[in-house]
């Protein structure tokens, strides 16, 4: 597994492929990669000639500095498990350290109005922003033709999709799906650290969700539009019983990601998203109601 | 003279001058381009083997609709002004319309913090964001190797190197000196709108500079360090004499372009920057005091 960390050193890599024609992929991590990164990998690499998979754990979207602290690092196991996917494409991990990405306190902040303002935007004040400013960064040091992110961050998603647009980035945004075990439960490098009883309690999430599903499917069948209200309250039911604290639980536009109360049909999609904390571990899933991935209405949207 | 207004068609041109080895230069301009713009095309040209041009009245980093309105605008006069400098590498010039810009009211910022806070961005609130965001896309669009600004603009071009550092955009910025007529008065395309009666007015702002720097450079040769309120005063008694409503007229840190009381040294550089209406037209003027263009000072400043 060829690891770079610097990025003069990744620019001159991504320069030498695509001065022989190859098409750069980028999946943009931080690390801890489970089954879900190694599915955005996959898909990257079926649509590019060369992946670059960055791990780097961002500081400036952390909110809370024991949140940065805990969360889980394993650049050996991460270059492992990259290796063994034996994709046929060479795949470069791009590591850089903390020093090498912000050698000095940055000024320059990218931000999205908006989109970042509800859900994880209201609980993690700057996340986003930081969020916003280092795939900003890391776009412009790596430099792919496309680039993978997935939809269990949607948020992330739609920003990201939103800033590349209005930035004229010169990248193709691809949006990979989430990756569940088989109760499941979503994966999460922040899984790592839940305990057994932890784990358990944590598939409380999904099952809200998808029990909203059901309740948005039925009424699909019936060829009725659903409120919001109704498919909230099938998962809040589920979240009571079990010991999960909720942070949020709120059905947004699955383009602005505004709060709705508009009936959900194919044409106004939503989604349904859910953080809580399982036994102080943050955790975040959402599900699609409706046809979702609208991406030009996400360029129509205004703040 | 070549016409671009896509910015497709001018992502493909720089693509294919990269591809026959071309080095890129570019120099962003709101148009109306006088002697001053063209010393900074005349600059790039020295450095590249193409040059983009844009020109692009930028809404979203004005702060009064009247001025935008008012802004002058001669494309066909600005290209037989590029062409007529009979350069020997290629000149495009890159005019998009707003809309191509601008497709959707954009909700993606990209600010600085602190460099943007005094002089002219205390007076025009959301000029530089506008200024930062623009600069970030055009730069994305064009992709050129190196950037020219001029230093009449001191604060935007601090704004630009300090973002390009942070979001490690891959291009050069360099720095142009600010083109002055016989009498002083720094090329603006803003001059076009002065009066007989202002013309002759505006004067005053480069005779205020030089009086300023008549007492540094005297405290200078007298060995010792100079006060900003004494090169101020200086200034500002200039400006009294003259019928100008002085807009700011500050010592600020040549680097973080913060207001500053410290005593100009050769190693603590400052600049004397100064805004004013003359008969309704807004001009800006600024010079160096002591050793200014100290661009590792400018990394390492913190907000």
């Amino acid at each position: 597994m060829e690891r770079i960390t610097t990025i003069t050193a990744v620019r001159e890599r991504v320069r030498r492929a695509r001065a022989d024609g190859v098409r750069v992929g980028f999946v943009p991590t931080m690390g801890a990669l489970h089954e879900g990164h190694l599915g955005l990998v996959r898909l990257a690499a079926q649509r590019a000639g060369l992946v670059v998979v960055s791990v780097f754990v961002n500081p400036t979207q952390f909110d809370r500095p024991d949140d940065l602290a805990a969360y889980p690092r394993d650049l050996a196991g991460d270059e492992a498990a990259l290796q063994a996917l034996g994709l046929a494409v060479p795949v470069v991990v791009f590591a850089p350290p903390v020093e090498e990405m912000y050698p000095r306190a940055p000024l320059t902040t990218v931000s999205v109005a908006g989109l970042g303002e509800h859900l994880c935007g209201a609980s993690r004040p700057g996340h986003f922003d930081g969020v916003a400013t280092v795939v900003t960064k890391l776009l412009s040091i790596v430099g792919p033709d496309l680039a993978v992110f997935g939809r269990k961050d949607r948020q992330q998603l739609q920003i990201v999709r939103r800033l590349v647009a209005d930035l004229d980035l010169p990248v193709e945004i691809v949006a990979g799906p989430t990756a569940r075990e088989a109760d499941g439960v979503a994966l999460s490098s922040r899984n790592r650290r839940l305990s057994v009883e932890g784990r358990s309690r944590a598939r409380a999430l999904s099952r809200a969700l998808r029990a909203a599903v059901e309740v948005a499917e039925e009424a699909r069948m019936q060829g009725r539009a659903v409120e919001p209200g109704e498919v909230r309250a099938a998962a809040a039911a589920v979240l009571a019983d079990a010991a999960v604290d909720v942070d949020y639980l709120e059905v947004v536009d699955a383009v602005t990601m505004q709060p709705t109360t508009a009936p959900i049909t194919p044409t106004t999609p939503a989604v349904l998203a859910v953080a809580g904390e399982v036994t102080g571990v943050r955790l975040i899933d959402n599900v699609e109601l409706g046809d979702a991935d609208d991406e030009a209405r996400l360029l129509a949207a205004t703040s």
